[in-house]
C-alpha cells in the first residue's frame, strides 16, 4: 500500500547512522545483522540495521533529550496531550507505571471490573483499596459495553473518598459505551481518570470512530500501538494530559522498563504515529463501517454490532461454537484475533477495505451460505461479576494456608490463585473471592471447548488452588 | 558469515504459519507488514512476517506448552540447568523476577555493590535487608575485578543470617575474578546464589572463556542474549539450576512481563541459542585472545588486560580522555560500547577475527601511531564504594522532606535521588547515603567530560536532591 507519511525523527537518525557504514564494536551481538546466516538471517537482516544501542545522536529512552524526545513530542501533539512516553514493554508496562505513579498505598480507587490483568497487578503492587464496578452488558450479544455514568455515580455515592477511577475502553470486542458520561461523572468529583485504551490507539484518527479517552477527558491513557497501528509488538504509548506526574512516571519506568530498549520497536512507534497522522481525513471509519454493512448483506444475521468498526464480531452458526468456527476459518487461511463460546473476533486492517476485502468477504460469504443462525441465547458469553465490591490490595496476606481441590468441589471455597482466560486476559476471580457456580461453569465450558488459561497450571488436571478453611484438620 | 545452525523449533513454527499465506485478521496492526510503505517498510517487512500473536500452534510465553517450551528446553539443555525462561524484557526483567521470586520482605541478602541498577530496584521492590560488599579493584586499570571469596566470607561472618548472595559477573569490562571461589564460599553457608550475568551469555561456549555462573554453581542466572549473542535487543534468559522456584518465577513474570511478547524477539532467542551451540568447538576464545595480542603488537601499551577476550579495553593516549578518544574513533566510523575517563570499551564480534579484524586493526594501528601512552595513574576510574555496609530496603521512608542544593554544597548531605552514570548503569549512591567528596568529584568530572546520567534531571543545572536536615527552619 502506498501511504506517504511525514517526518519521523528517530528512524531518520538511525538511517543517518547506517549510511556511514558503521563498524559495530558495541551491543547488540549481531553486529548490524552480520553474524546471522541463511536461512534465518533473511528475517532479521533489515531490522537489525535499526537495532542499535545508545550511541551519540541516538538518544536514550530513559533520559530522552534528542530524537526520541522529538518523536514523543510529535506523538503528544498528535494525540492531544501534555506528554507522551514511548514504551517498549506494551500496555502492561504502561498500566503498571500509570497506577504506581499516581497512587499511594491505601488510596481508594474505583475500578472497572473487566480490566486486563495488568491493571489488577498494578493495583496489587500499589497496595490500593479498590472498589470494583461492573460494566453493563448488551442483552443480545452478552458482551460488555463499558461502565455507565450511573455506575460511576453510585460508586462515588458509596465511597466519597475515591481518588481515582480506572476504566478500560474500548473493550477487546470494540465496545465503548458512554465513556464520556462515565469520565464526566468522575471529573465532577475531582478524581483522576485513567483509561487502559490498549485497543484504541487508532480512535483519534477519525471523529467517526468512538471517542478517544483523551478527547473524553482522561488524565492518563495507555495504548498498545502494536494492536491497531502498524507498530511492532510491544510498542505502546503512555499519554499524560498534563506533565504533573511526569517525574513519577519516569521513576517507575526506570524501574520496570528494560535499560536496553529496542530501537526497532521505538522506530516503529515513530513510524506508526506518522502513519496514523497520514490516515486523518481519509474517512477510514466510515469505509470500515461500510465494509461491515456489506458483511451484513453477504452473511445475514452473522454480525454483532459494536462501537468500533475496526473490530468485526461474527456469530458462529447454529451447531458450532466460536472455537470450532475459528478452526473452520483457519482452514481457509483466515486467522482471527479470538473466539469465545458464540463468536469470533476479527481485527480489520486500518486501511481502505478496497485493498483487502477480497481476502475475506468471498470466504465468509461462502462459509455462511446455507448455515442457520440462532437468534436467541440463554447465557452470558462471560459470566457477570458482582456489582459494587470492595477489595483491599493493601493488606498483604502472608502465607495463607492453601490446598488444591477438584473443580467439582470448588464451589463455595475461596480461590487462592489467578485464573485468567486468555484472550481476553481478564481475571475470572480476585484472589480470596468465593468461587461461585456461574463462573465455575463458565470455566469448565471454556476449557472443554479449547479455551486457554494463563497463570494456573493445575486447572488442566481439573484442580484449583483454594484457601484452607479455618478449623480444618491438618 | 556462513554458520550452519541446528533445529530452531519456534522459528520453524512461525515459518510454517507464513507458508500458508495467512490472512491476518488479528493483532498486530501491520498485518504481516502489509500496511507500511516505502521508504520505511524496507526495514520492517521481513521481521513483521515473524511478528505474530498467540495463534494456535504458536504457543504462549506465559503458559508455554509447545514450540516456545521446546525452545526453552533446548536452551536449558545447552546452558546446563533445570529450567530456562525466554524473556522479552531484558536482563532488567530477569533481575527483578529472580529477586522477587526468591526473597521475602526482610530477608537478609549479601549484594555485590557494583551491580546494575535493575538489581538495586529488585531489592527495593522485594524489601530486603541488604549487606553490600565491595568488589576488588585492579590497581593498574582502576577497574573492578569481582568480589573475592574472602569478602564473601567476611560478609557471612558479620551477618550469619544471610539467605542469598547476589553477584554480577562478568563486569561490563569483562572481568570475572574468582567467581568460583566466591560462589563456593556462599554455597558452603547454604545460601542461594544469584548472578546477573548480563554480559556473559557466550561464556558457556568455550572452556577458555571465563567460567560461566551456572558452571560455577549459581542457583539462578540472568543473561542478556542480545548483548553478546546475535539476538534482538531485549532478548534475555533467566536460568534456574533447579525447578524449585519455577512457579514463583512464573508468578512474577506474569506480573512484570508484557502479555503481548514479541515473537521476533522470542524467535531470535531460539536462533541465538542455536548459534551459540554451533560455535562450540570452534575455539573462538583463543582466536579472540590471539586478536587481542595482535592489538598489543600493533598498539603497544594501549590494551588493558581483562578476563573475557570478547571485551577489548583500550586506553586513551596521553592528552585524551576516553570520551574524546571515542569521538576520534567515531570519525573513522568505529563505534564502541562505552568510554570512561581513561578507556574505551569494545565488544568484539563473536566470530572468527579473520572476518572482521580488517575493519578495526588498521584504523587502531594508525590512530595509536605516534601517540604517547601514560603508564601511571593517580586516580580510580570509578570511585571506591564503602566495604561492608548494611542497607534496609524494607523500611519504606514515607515522604521524606527534600530540597535541592547546588553540587558544591552537597558534600555531607544525604542524597534523595538516584544518580546513575550510564553506561554502565551502576547507582553512584544508595538513596539516603551521605554524599562524599570522592564520588561528588567523580560525578562532576563525568559530566564535564560528556558522560551521561540517568534518573536525575536537575544535575544538568548543577543541583542535587537531598534530604532536609532535621531542625532546619521551614
Amino acid at each position: 500500500m502506498n501511504v506517504m507519511i511525514g517526518y519521523c525523527p528517530l528512524i531518520e537518525k538511525l538511517e543517518a547512522h547506517n549510511e556511514q557504514n558503521p563498524v559495530s564494536m558495541h551491543v547488540p551481538g549481531h553486529k548490524n545483522g552480520r553474524l546471522l546466516s541463511p536461512p534465518y538471517s533473511t528475517y532479521f537482516e533489515q531490522v537489525m540495521q535499526l537495532d542499535q544501542t545508545e550511541l551519540k545522536g541516538l538518544d536514550d529512552l530513559h533520559a530522552p533529550m534528542g530524537a526520541i524526545l522529538e518523536a514523543e513530542h510529535l506523538a503528544a501533539e498528535q494525540y492531544g496531550c501534555g506528554r507522551t512516553f514511548f514504551l517498549v514493554g506494551g500496555s502492561t508496562l504502561g498500566n503498571l507505571t500509570m497506577i504506581l505513579a499516581f497512587f499511594e498505598r491505601g488510596d481508594r480507587v474505583l475500578v472497572q471490573r473487566d480490566v486486563h490483568h495488568s491493571v489488577i497487578h498494578g493495583l496489587e503492587l500499589a497496595g490500593v483499596e479498590a472498589v470494583f464496578i461492573s460494566p453493563d452488558y448488551d442483552k443480545y450479544s452478552g458482551l460488555t459495553i463499558g461502565v455507565s455514568k450511573a455506575s460511576v455515580a453510585y460508586g462515588f455515592e458509596s465511597y466519597p473518598d475515591i481518588q481515582g477511577v480506572l476504566l478500560s475502553s474500548p473493550s477487546y470486542y470494540g465496545n465503548v459505551g458512554d465513556l464520556k458520561g462515565a469520565i464526566d461523572e468522575a471529573k465532577s468529583h475531582e478524581a483522576y481518570v485513567f483509561v487502559d485504551e490498549a485497543h484504541g490507539a487508532h480512535l483519534h484518527i477519525d471523529a467517526e470512530f468512538p471517542i478517544s479517552a483523551l478527547a473524553a477527558g482522561a488524565d492518563a491513557v495507555v495504548q498498545s500501538a502494536h494492536k491497531t497501528l502498524p507498530a511492532l509488538t510491544m510498542g505502546a504509548f503512555l499519554h499524560l494530559r498534563s506533565t504533573e506526574h511526569e517525574a513519577r512516571c519516569r521513576y517507575w519506568l526506570h524501574r520496570l522498563q528494560t535499560s536496553s530498549p529496542s530501537y526497532p520497536i521505538l522506530a516503529s512507534l515513530d513510524v506508526a504515529r506518522a502513519f496514523s497522522a497520514s490516515m486523518c481525513g481519509k474517512k477510514i471509519a466510515s469505509q470500515l463501517d461500510a465494509f461491515q454493512k456489506s458483511v451484513d448483506e453477504a452473511c445475514p444475521a452473522a454480525r454483532v454490532k459494536n462501537d468500533d468498526p475496526l473490530k468485526l464480531i461474527l456469530r458462529a452458526p447454529a451447531g458450532w461454537n466460536g472455537w470450532e468456527w475459528e478452526d473452520r476459518l483457519n482452514k481457509e487461511q483466515i486467522y482471527v484475533e479470538l473466539s469465545d463460546r458464540r463468536h469470533v473476533l476479527l481485527v480489520l486492517p486500518l486501511e481502505s477495505p478496497d485493498l483487502w476485502k477480497h481476502t475475506i468477504l468471498p470466504v465468509l460469504t461462502s462459509l455462511y451460505e446455507g448455515e442457520h443462525m440462532e437468534t436467541t441465547f440463554d447465557e452470558m458469553v462471560f459470566p457477570p461479576f458482582p456489582s459494587v465490591e470492595r477489595y483491599s490490595f493493601s493488606k498483604k496476606l502472608e502465607n495463607q494456608d492453601v490446598e488444591t481441590v477438584s473443580v467439582k468441589n470448588a464451589e463455595g471455597r475461596r480461590i487462592a490463585e489467578e485464573i485468567i482466560p486468555y484472550p481476553p486476559g481478564i481475571p475470572l476471580w480476585m484472589e480470596g473471592e468465593m468461587i461461585d457456580q456461574p463462573r465455575l461453569q463458565f470455566l469448565c465450558n471454556w476449557l472443554a471447548s479449547g479455551g486457554r488459561i494463563q497463570a494456573a497450571s493445575r486447572i488442566y488436571e481439573g484442580r484449583l488452588l483454594v484457601r484452607k478453611e479455618v478449623g480444618e484438620n491438618e
